[in-house]
């Protein structure tokens, strides 16, 4: 079970886009701040708009930015735009199967077995939940030190990158 | 992110075997139980003999058992033996890279992201932990009735598959 690269670089994208400024910044911008390919970072940011957690203005000082506060924003809402929000176990009604098959009126109920792995899922989505994006960034404050995401920030706000 | 199927069936095996008589059980029986392929079967088998949950034992009334109490044996030991141990966030550090990139001596702390990931997966693994099979079967027991598992261990002991 392997989460997508994507993760890591939606929540560092979110997180560096709730400091500071609200101004929107360019996908090249941020491509830059990172180092990585822009049509790499692209196709996470545009599944971040997909679900509604950044919008794209468009225009000379065009760019994403959150559409809310970072409050309102949690590392679930995040990690589902990227994964999609499928649960990790599927349950194939293995017990419906061969000559002790269980009848399925009987199989109401999710399995024993279901069960369990539903609800370790659900104590992970509700670890997740449980931290918005400004949480993450405070804590960054709290361990890079409080001028690490301003820092970004100002970068980001400065000289556009070339053809962004 | 999605676990393997084989998930679903190692957790039945090990419940079934978990209940009754202690004879071994050959891969072909448990297939014929489960009516799926006893080669796509014994693959799960093998990898859950691999972290020594179950052993195969040789000659004429061979086949698999468990190496111990199903007290002993968590939903997270069948999970771990199916899937691998590895983390499903990996962090690639991209606080590292750009312009803006913490330095590598600022890093000895894991990420303020990778953090809440990682928390995630240990409140996943916990609840995992916290179910041994034995707690499963008896919830089996509970739901489908006493029944159902002692009904699928006495056909498994009864008369052997055709070339198992
Ligand atoms: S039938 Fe799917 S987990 Fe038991
Ligand atoms: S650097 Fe990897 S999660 Fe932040």
């Amino acid at each position: 079970m392997r989460l997508s690269g994507g993760v890591e670089w939606a929540l560092h994208c979110c997180v560096v886009l709730s400091r500071g400024v609200e101004e929107p910044v360019p996908v090249a911008r941020l491509a830059e701040l990172y180092d990585v390919s822009p049509t790499y970072l692209a196709k996470h940011l545009q599944s971040l708009a997909a679900d509604g957690l950044i919008e794209s203005v468009r225009g000379k000082r065009g760019g994403y930015r959150l559409t809310r506060s970072a409050e309102s924003i949690t590392v679930l809402d995040v990690v589902r735009a990227i994964e999609g929000d499928g649960a990790a176990f599927v349950c194939t009604e293995i017990r419906q199967r061969g000559p002790c098959a269980a009848a399925a009126e009987d199989c109401q109920r999710a399995c024993s077995i279901a069960r369990v792995m539903i609800a370790a899922e659900e104590a992970w989505r509700s670890a997740l939940r449980d931290v918005s994006i400004r949480d993450v960034a405070d804590d960054v404050d709290r361990v890079a030190g409080k001028g690490a995401l301003t820092r970004m920030r100002s970068w980001l706000a400065a000289a556009p990158s070339i053809g962004a």
